[in-house]
């Protein structure tokens, strides 16, 4: 009895062609962007995407994207995909155990209440967010979810640095691509 | 690149031992929390076990339990492995599809800033509680993360029913036993 999370081909040769070391974090941005973009051109998943890097070399782990609909399974999303390959790849469950570096978690835009959840399990030091929730929820209709409404401030007492607004406008041009493109928007309980 | 979520070997084979209909939620509870005991006692992970059933019928889908540990992976929470391989059996990434019966998560304890937020989107109409949160944190140690203050009414909201306290007794001595062996406690940055 098992489950499988991949990536799409795409996603992997993609991962490869990475430089070693992204340094600033707008860099880091426009590579996860440019993976949310492709994730819907391809056709193999939302328009969300994650990377992990070390945030003081920027050396990338992997960059991972929305699997919900081709795996058929809704905890699929790019921050879940992305922190269970890169723990597999450290060999960690807790990333920030000691002996490690600080690892940082570029989003295209904000986590979902699952997501933000995650994180803090996950020993990540530092979340870089793109497109609002605010701006996911008008432009696409996707719902993120009862995030807990101080959110930031929870981090914070958690040590986990939250910088927002990081090429916001450009990571709202991909979800305005999938939403005009009528691609399926899941939410809970749309159906119902 | 990819990652397995799997059960353990004596979980997969009690599944299979299950009965076809488990008519009560206090039956139904009972099995989820035999789980738990069983995969600390079999240090296949932490104490915490969760059963999918369909709502009317009793039918089980699946009971998983947590991972986090024996996979490196600090999202495979009960709820996550269970809902990820429930939504494999059912090919849908929405439980709650048209079509569909009602479908129950029952959890021996409360679910986690993560999990809790990973419920709506499963499609789950109804969650089973055990141990409480606060009951998870004094007995244990572990950490339930930054959960909606009004968690229950967000669900409401969402046409989630909440069903707590059930049988949480027999779920907090489970944790008891945990807590008692010296195993390892995981938390978000327990180690910075």
């Amino acid at each position: 009895m098992q489950t499988i999370i991949d990536l799409p081909g795409w996603a992997v040769e993609e991962n490869q062609k990475l430089p070693q070391a992204i340094e600033s974090v707008q860099d880091r941005m426009k590579h996860v962007i440019e993976f949310s973009r492709l994730n819907i051109q391809h056709e193999t998943g939302g328009p969300f995407a994650a990377g992990l890097f070390e945030r003081a070399t920027g050396r990338p782990i992997i960059i991972g994207v929305n699997r919900v609909i081709p795996l058929n399974n809704s905890s699929a999303h790019a921050e879940i995909v992305t922190l269970m390959m890169a723990q597999k790849i450290l060999k960690a469950f807790d990333l920030g155990g000691q002996g490690m570096p600080d690892y940082q978690l570029v989003i295209n835009a904000q986590p979902c209440a699952m997501c933000y959840g995650s994180i803090p399990w996950s020993g990540v030091r530092s979340v870089v967010i793109g497109a609002s929730g605010e701006q996911v929820e008008s432009l696409t209709g996707f719902d993120e979810g009862p995030v807990h409404p101080q959110w930031q401030l929870e981090y914070e007492k958690r040590g986990i640095e939250v910088i927002e607004n990081v090429l916001a406008e450009q990571a709202c041009e991909v979800l305005k691509t999938f939403a005009a493109s009528g691609a399926e928007i899941y939410n809970g309980r749309q159906r119902s």
